[in-house]
C-alpha cells in the first residue's frame, strides 16, 4: 500500500471517529413524542409482542437489522488480529450494507475463539436481529459456527467470506463461459485455497452442474484417501469433488483445466501453468492485495478472461455486488434461511446486469457502483425464497422487493 | 391506559417499523470512498489497533456506542415478558440516549435468565462498545450481573433502573430538603420496595449522609436478624440500614419519617400513614402507572412535597434527566467506571438546574425537555471522574465536555 493511501485512510477514520452512528427514525421533541416512543405508550407494542412474537417485526426495527459478527481471526488478509482490531472492517461492512441496500447492520465483535461460545452468544442475542452475517472468521471454525447457528436460529445466517464470494465468482463464470462458449457441465475447474471461500465456491459450482472440480490446498489436490492436512470439511470435499482422484500439486491439477479460481496467496501461479490449461482458460486470481498471477502474465500465458479481487484491474470480484441485495431480499421476504437456490438466483441476477452486447472478456461482471444491482439481486433472491418455500411473508412479491430496494437507494 | 393512547402508540411503532436505524457517518458514493472506508484502506486502522489497542477509540465509533442490555425479565411494570418483547423499550432507550445527549446506543436483548451467561456474553462483546447500560433485568439477578460485569469489563457498566433512579431521587431530595429546611444527616427516610431501584436509592442516600434509613419489602421493614424473605443483597441492606432495628410493616416504619420513597406498588400508602410522618413530609410515590398514593391524597395527609413517576403530575422523577448526561460525561472522559461520586455529582447538577427563586414544592426537579440538563450533568460527571481518578482521557476538561454535549444537541 502506498503511503498516501495509508495516511488518507487513517485520517478518514480518525476525523469521523469511525464510520457508524445511530439514527432515530422518530423524533423526541416533546412530551407527546416521549409518551409514544417511551413510557407509558411503549408498553403497548411490548405486550403485543409478548402475546404474539411475530409482531416483533411490525413494532420494532428487528426486521431490518443484521448483525455483522466476527471474532477477528481472519480479518481481510491480515490474519488473526483480534475482535477489536477487526472493528473498522465490520463498521465498513455496516456502511456497505446501508449504502448499497438500505440494510441496517451492526458490528458484533466477539472476543473469543471458541466456536461453541460464538454459536451460543449469537443465538442468545437473536431477538434484536433479522439476520446474521458472519465475517472474517477463520476456517475451519467458520464452518462449525455457520452450521451450528443455522440449526438454532430462526433468522438467516450467511457467512459472506464463503457465500458472497461464491455467488460473485459464479456470476463471473456464468458470463465468462458464454464468451468462451463452454458449459458448467463440461468444464474442468481447479480451485486453489481450501478455506472459507474455496470450499463454498466449490460447493456452489457443483450445484451449478460442474462435474470435474479439483480443490487444492497448500498440500496440493484434495482427494479421497489423502491422509495429510485433512479435517472433516476437507474430507467432505474429497467425497464430493475430484472424481478422477487427481493427486499432486496445483501445477499438476491445472493441466487441461478450463477455469482456475484462486483464493489463496500471491504469485503461486506461473505463465507456464496457464499455458498448460485448456483452450481459452478463465483465470480468477482473487488473492488480495497481490493476486495468484498478475493479469498481464495470465494473458501472456493465454488466459482469455482474467478476474481479480482488485478495483484497479478489470473484472473485480467484489462481494459488495452480492451481500447487500441478498440480505435485502431475504429480509423483505422474511426468509428463514439463505439457501443455495437463493445464492444461485443472486449469481444470475448479477450476471444479467451485463448486457449481451456489452459482454466482453474485460467486462464479465458489473461495477460495484451500478445501482441497478441490489434491486435486481434482492428481487431474484426473494423470488427464489418464495419458490423454495422459505419465505415467511406471503404478502410480499419479488416486484415489491425490487421497488422497496430502489426506494431505499434514492 | 386509555384506548386512544394504546392505538396511537401501536400506530407510531408500526408506521416506522420500530424506532432505530443505522446512520453512516461517511459517504460511499464512489471508488475512492470505498477504498478508504473498506478495502484496501481499512486495513490501516485495523493494524494500528492491533499494534496499540487504545487506538480503537480514535479509528472506530466504539467510544460513542453504549449497549442497552436486557433479558426482558423486568420490563417496565410488565414483569418477565422476555427479551424480544422488551425490544421496543430498548429501542426507546436508544432514542433517548441519542436525542438527549448524542450517545449512540444499541439494544442487546439476550434470551437467557442466567446471570453468569449474561456476564460472559456482554464481556465477550465489549470490543464494539464504550459503555454498558443494563436495563429492565429483575432483582436480585441484576445485582449479580452488574457486579460481575464491573469486575471483568474495562468500560463503564451502569444499571439504569438502579442508579438512574437513585440519582434523580437524590436530586429531588437535594432541592426538597431546602424547602422544608432539613438536612440529609437529620432526616428519617423510609423506602418501600427492595428491588433494583429501592436498594440503589438506599445506598446512594446513605452516601449522601442519611443516617436513619429503613428499607421495606412486601414482608415489612428489613432489619438485621430478619429471617423470612431475605437474600444476600437484603442481608447487606440489613447490615448498613435500619440502625434502630425497626420491625413491622410499612405503616409502622413510616411513623415519624421525614421522607417516604416508594418504588413498589399502587395504593399501598394511605392518607393516615402520611399523617403519621414528621412535619412537612416529602412523599415520592414512584410506582408506575399508579403511584403508592395519589398526590391529592398525600397532600390531604399533610405532605409538603409530592413527586411521582408520571408526567401528568408535578415533580416527575424521570431517569431521562440522568442517564444521557451521565454516559455523555463518562464516554467523553473515557471513564473506567461510573462511581458513586459521579452519580452524586449528577444529582447535584440536575438539582442545580432549578433556580433558588424558582424552587417551590411543585417544582423541585426540572422538566425532561430542559436542554440545559445533559450538558451540565455531563460536565459534572466528567469533573468528578477526573477528581476520583477514573478518567482515562487526560486532555479533556469538564468545560470541553459541556461544549461537546451542547454541540451535539444543536
Amino acid at each position: 500500500m502506498n503511503l498516501d493511501l495509508r495516511e488518507r485512510a487513517l485520517k478518514f477514520h480518525k476525523d469521523n471517529h469511525g464510520k457508524i452512528a445511530l439514527k432515530c427514525k422518530v423524533p423526541v421533541r416533546n412530551k407527546e413524542d416521549l409518551t409514544l416512543a417511551y413510557t407509558p405508550g411503549v408498553a403497548e407494542p411490548c405486550m403485543e409482542i409478548y402475546k404474539d412474537y411475530d409482531c416483533i417485526y411490525d413494532y420494532t426495527s428487528k426486521g431490518n437489522w443484521v448483525a455483522v459478527v466476527t471474532n477477528g481471526t481472519a480479518v481481510l488478509g491480515l490474519g488473526n488480529i483480534g475482535a477489536g482490531a477487526g472493528l473498522p472492517v465490520m463498521e465498513g461492512k455496516s456502511v456497505l450494507f446501508k449504502s448499497f441496500a438500505g440494510v441496517d447492520a451492526f458490528p458484533i465483535c466477539l472476543d473469543t475463539d471458541d466456536p461453541k461460545e460464538i454459536i451460543e452468544i449469537v443465538k442468545t442475542m437473536e431477538p434484536t436481529f433479522g439476520g446474521i452475517n458472519l465475517e472474517d472468521i477463520k476456517a475451519p471454525q467458520c464452518f462449525e459456527i455457520e452450521e451450528g447457528l443455522k440449526k438454532v436460529c430462526n433468522i438467516p445466517v450467511f457467512h459472506d467470506d464463503q457465500h458472497g464470494t461464491a455467488v460473485v465468482s459464479t456470476s463471473c463464470l456464468i458470463n465468462g463461459l458464454k464468451i468462451v462458449n463452454k458449459t458448467f457441465k463440461k468444464i474442468k475447474v481447479v480451485i486453489n485455497g481450501a478455506g472459507a471461500a474455496g470450499t463454498a465456491i466449490s460447493k456452489l459450482l457443483l450445484k451449478m452442474g460442474v462435474e470435474d472440480l479439483i480443490l487444492c490446498d497448500s498440500k496440493g489436490a484434495i482427494f479421497k484417501g489423502r491422509n495429510i492436512g485433512m479435517n472433516k470439511y476437507k474430507d467432505e470435499m474429497a467425497e464430493i469433488s475430484n472424481k478422477n482422484l487427481v493427486k499432486g500439486n496445483l501445477k499438476d491439477a491445472l493441466k487441461g483445466a478450463d477455469v482456475f479460481i484462486g483464493v489463496s496467496t500471491a504469485n503461486c501461479v506461473t505463465r507456464d501453468m496457464i499455458k498448460s490449461m485448456n483452450r481459452d482458460p478463465i483465470v480468477m486470481a482473487m488473492a488480495n492485495p497481490n493476486p495468484e498471477i498478475l493479469p498481464k502474465e495470465a494473458m501472456e500465458g493465454g488466459a482469455k478472461i482474467v478476474c481479480t479481487g482488485r478495483s484497479d484491474y478489470p473484472n473485480q470480484v467484489n462481494n459488495v455486488l452480492a451481500f447487500p441485495g441478498i440480505f435485502r431480499g431475504a429480509l423483505d421476504i422474511r426468509a428463514s434461511e439463505i439457501n443455495d437456490e437463493m445464492k444461485i438466483a443472486a449469481a444470475y441476477a448479477i450476471a444479467d446486469i451485463v448486457d449481451e452486447n456489452e459482454l466482453r472478456p474485460e467486462f464479465v461482471i458489473p461495477q460495484a457502483f451500478d445501482l441497478r444491482i441490489a434491486p435486481k439481486v434482492a428481487s431474484a433472491v426473494a423470488r427464489s425464497a418464495i419458490e423454495t418455500g422459505v419465505s415467511r411473508k406471503r404478502d410480499v412479491t419479488p416486484e415489491m422487493v425490487e421497488k422497496h430496494t430502489k426506494d431505499l437507494l434514492k
